[in-house]
Order: C-alpha cells, then structure tokens, then sequence
C-alpha cells in the first residue's frame, strides 16, 4: 500500500494552510474532506479579520482557497474518515471503503458543536451507526433512522434506502431537504437514543420512533472516537504550541484545538503543525 | 493622557493581524512600526504558503496588507518603542520622544537574528546606547560610532551628525549607504565593545575605533530590554497557546514567540493575541 508521507484530515482553513506548506515542502500528501471545502466559512456572511484578503463573503474566501489549491494542484480526496489508528512509526486511516497509510497526520477536522444525544455513545455499535457506506449492507430489509446535521447527509440517507426496507430523517437543520421517495421525512429535536428488545428508538421533542438502527451523521467526528488514544478535552484535542497531541507524529490545528474558531488562527496553527510533521518525518529516516 | 485599550508594537504579520482583529472589535488601537511595513516580508522573493493570497513576491504581500488597513481606516504610528513598563492595570510605553499609555500590549516586533555584542550589554548606558534620538543631547561637542544593522539606521547617524563633533558609521549589511559628509563610513565585523578610561572603543574584524559612546542600532530591540520582567528564553518572548506572557495584559506574537517564521504562523498568533486582550479589557472594566 502506498504510504503518504502526511495525511491531512480536513478542508477548512487549518487543513487547507497544512497541505499548502507541506506540498511546499514536497511532501507526499494526501487530503481528506469535501471539494467545496468549508461549509462554515461559506456560510460567512463578510470577513474582514483575515490579513491581506480585505473584505469577503465566506464564498470569495473560498474562492480564494480553491485558486490557491489549483495553483499548487492539491486534489482534494473525497472520503470522510471514520478512525486514525496509530500504529508505531505510521498510522492506518480508515475511509469508507478504503484504507490509507500515512507515516503522519494532520488532524484538522474542525470542532463538534453539538453534544452526542443522550445513549448515543453507550449504544455506538449496538444499534447506533456514524457511518452509511460502513454499515449499510447490514440493514437489508431493516428499517433505520438517519440524524442528520447538514445537508450532505441526505445523500446518505438515500444510498441507505437502496438497501434497507423503510428508512426515516431526521434534519436537525432548517435548509430544504431533497430526498428520495423511498426516505421519509421526520421533525422534531432529536433528544435521546434508547435500545430495546433489539430495537433502537428515537425519542425527539414530538413523538418516539423504533427503527433496527439509529445512523447520527456529521459533518465531524467527534475528536475521540476519530483516534483511539487521544487526549482530550471536552470537544478538543489537547495540543502544545507546537501542535503536537499526546500521539507521536500526530498533530491537531484549526478548531479542533479550541477557541478562539478564527480563520487566522486555524491557518497559523495548520502552518505550524505541517512543518512539525516536516521535521517529524526527516527524523523517521 | 490618552489611554488606548491595546498597543501594538510591529507592523509585520503578526502586528498588522492583531490590529485589524482589535479594530474590528471597536478597540481603541495604537499601531506602532513603519509605514512601510515589515522589511522582512517585503524582501521575500516569493511566497506561496499563506493561504488564499495564491503566489506573491514579498511586495506585493505588502501591498495586500497596506490594502487591508486603509480598508479598516488603520493608521501605523511611526516612532520606534524603546521600552514598554508594566504599571499594574495599565502599561506606560516610551517612545523615541513620546511616551504612550495602554491598557494592554501586544508585542509583535519580530526577533533579532543577531547576537548581542560582546560587551554590549555590559557597557549598556555606561557607552552604549540604544536611541540616537534620546541621547543625541548628550553628544554636543563629542564623538560616536553607529553600528547600523539595517538602512534605516544611516538617518540616525546623519542625526547624530548634526550635534556631535564626529560620527563613524558601520554598517553590517551590504546595501549602498546614503550618509551626509560629516558621517565617515567605516567597514570590517563588529566584534566586541570595550571601555577604557571614559572612552568607548569598537572592536571590528578589521581594526579597533574610539568615541564617547557607541549607538547599536537594530530594527528590533531585545524583548529582554524592551520590557523590564517579561520572562524570555533567549531571544524568545515566553508565551502560553493565549499568547500571554508572564505580565498580565501583556501579549506576544508572531517571530517573537519562536520558530517557525512563517507569516501564517505570525497572523494566527496575533489574531490570538488581541482576542485575549479584548477578553482581558471586559474584565478589566
């Protein structure tokens, strides 16, 4: 398998600034996240505290990163990571079909805003999923419940469909939805998971729903569950000022390592960590 | 006197970011450094690892940065600080002829790459002198050698020139020299300063020069000197992932803090800076 030399887990601003020094570096990199980059500095409605751009909407902004990965032809690798294992002197990246090797990572995936439902962590892997693709085929002719937290969810929820005999979502956001005929639609907030008899249910603020499963999908993971044997803190990944976390040739940068959520500080921080993943790596050799 | 919520001392990166992120946030700002900008940024051949600019030679990165503050009507205040004291709940901070008062500092002055001198800190006050400015009264009638580290200080030495009987002028960079008549240019390393009977005497790599007194002249000042109490590592300012140092209300960013010398690096840290000392003021009031 080949084996990269950094791997860099998201396409926001600290993400972004970590590949662009590291491919200035000549590293061997791969990155993980969406094409369109950051959601939520395309939603910015101005930004005018990031050095030397002025004033932009979120989308210039994103513009401007798009123009900037063109120039140097970073590709954006469209898989969303599950799990980071580290393995010694490398680490195993599990996507979601595929799997990666990188001898460093750049965990850059921003920060969770929300709080895990209540008994979704106590029933993950017995009745509650995070990931659609993974899990999917174990849903022929089973019902499940979709959660999801942005609109690139609802792709999911409908590849599930294809599968599974009835499955409903669960929007916890106000866009319009577009899903397929097979997928219904469901409101309220969602509150709590509880697993009975082999079956998940779903309580939100208006009634309870009973499904095989429960998917709750993100646009992140939550830091812990990303890479076993991180420290953290609360929805951060402890760092140093040098962005190193508590595992050897991992580093964190951008929101993930706390407040404040600045474009600035995410870029300086995705700086810092890709030239200690530099300085890693020649020590490996 | 006028009390400003936050000084900032450089305009470089780390400077020009603090002061647009404290701007934006309706803070009462002193910038101080050059209209210019960062010499430093300005001398880059090219840069391409600061996100969303794409590829710029060093000027017009400068230009960028000069765009951004007119955009946020900021204005630099050229005089050069030669210390910052922390008064308790504010700080007092001296100019070349002026002195300032702040409720809290950022210090963004980029680091000296030079070593002190040998016997420069010895002989600190007592034949050594810091600031043309402030101890050309004291040259009436005497005579003074300039080590000059960078162009800028050759107007320091033609004002010397104008009150003491003789100046010697000693670059140690390689650019062309613009000096009026009475400066004489002199060359070789400078290598040590020593005292002897109330006379000061240069120690170059190529022979040994005389005077009342000899000006040491850098762009930057050592943080240690700068700022009586603030705890350094070398020629680093200590700081925390806050940017603060160990003086409440006092900040650091950018080179200062340490490697690596990148601009991304410098910006998140002065977005950093003056949001914690936004957070500091409210507390504060």
């Amino acid at each position: 398998m080949e084996r990269f030399d950094i791997a860099i887990i998201g396409t926001g601003p600290a993400g972004l600034e970590a590949a662009i020094t590291a491919k200035n570096r000549n590293k061997n990199i791969i990155l993980f996240g969406d094409k369109k980059l950051s959601s939520k500095v395309g939603k910015f409605e101005e930004i005018s505290n990031y050095l030397g751009v002025g004033k932009l909407t979120g989308q210039e902004l994103i513009s401007a990163f798009q123009n900037h990965l063109s120039l140097l032809d970073i590709e954006v690798t469209e898989d969303k990571v599950q799990s980071v294992y580290a393995m010694g002197n490398y680490f195993i990246i599990q996507g979601k079909e595929v799997m990666y090797e990188a001898s460093t990572v750049i965990l850059a995936t921003g920060v969770v805003m929300a709080k895990p439902l209540k008994g979704e962590e106590e029933f993950l892997g017995r009745g509650v999923s995070y990931c659609a693709t993974c899990d999917a085929p174990l849903y022929k002719g089973k019902t499940a419940i979709v959660v999801g937290y942005s609109p690139c969810e609802e792709e999911e929820a409908n590849f599930l469909s294809e599968v599974a005999e009835k499955v409903y979502y669960l929007p916890t956001y106000k866009d319009e939805v577009h899903l397929n005929d097979k997928v219904e639609l469901i409101s309220g907030r969602p509150l709590e998971i509880r697993r009975e008899n082999d079956v998940s249910i779903l309580v939100t603020s208006e009634k309870e729903y009973s499904a095989d499963g429960v998917f709750v999908l993100r646009e992140q993971v939550f830091a812990s569950r990303l890479v076993p044997g991180l420290t953290t803190d609360g929805a951060h990944v402890v760092v140093n000022r040098k962005q190193e976390t508590n595992l050897p040739g991992l580093y964190a940068a951008g929101d993930i390592t706390g407040l404040p959520y600045q474009v600035a500080k995410s870029v300086g921080e995705g700086s810092v960590a890709a030239l200690q993943a530099v300085s890693y790596l020649s020590k490996l050799k």
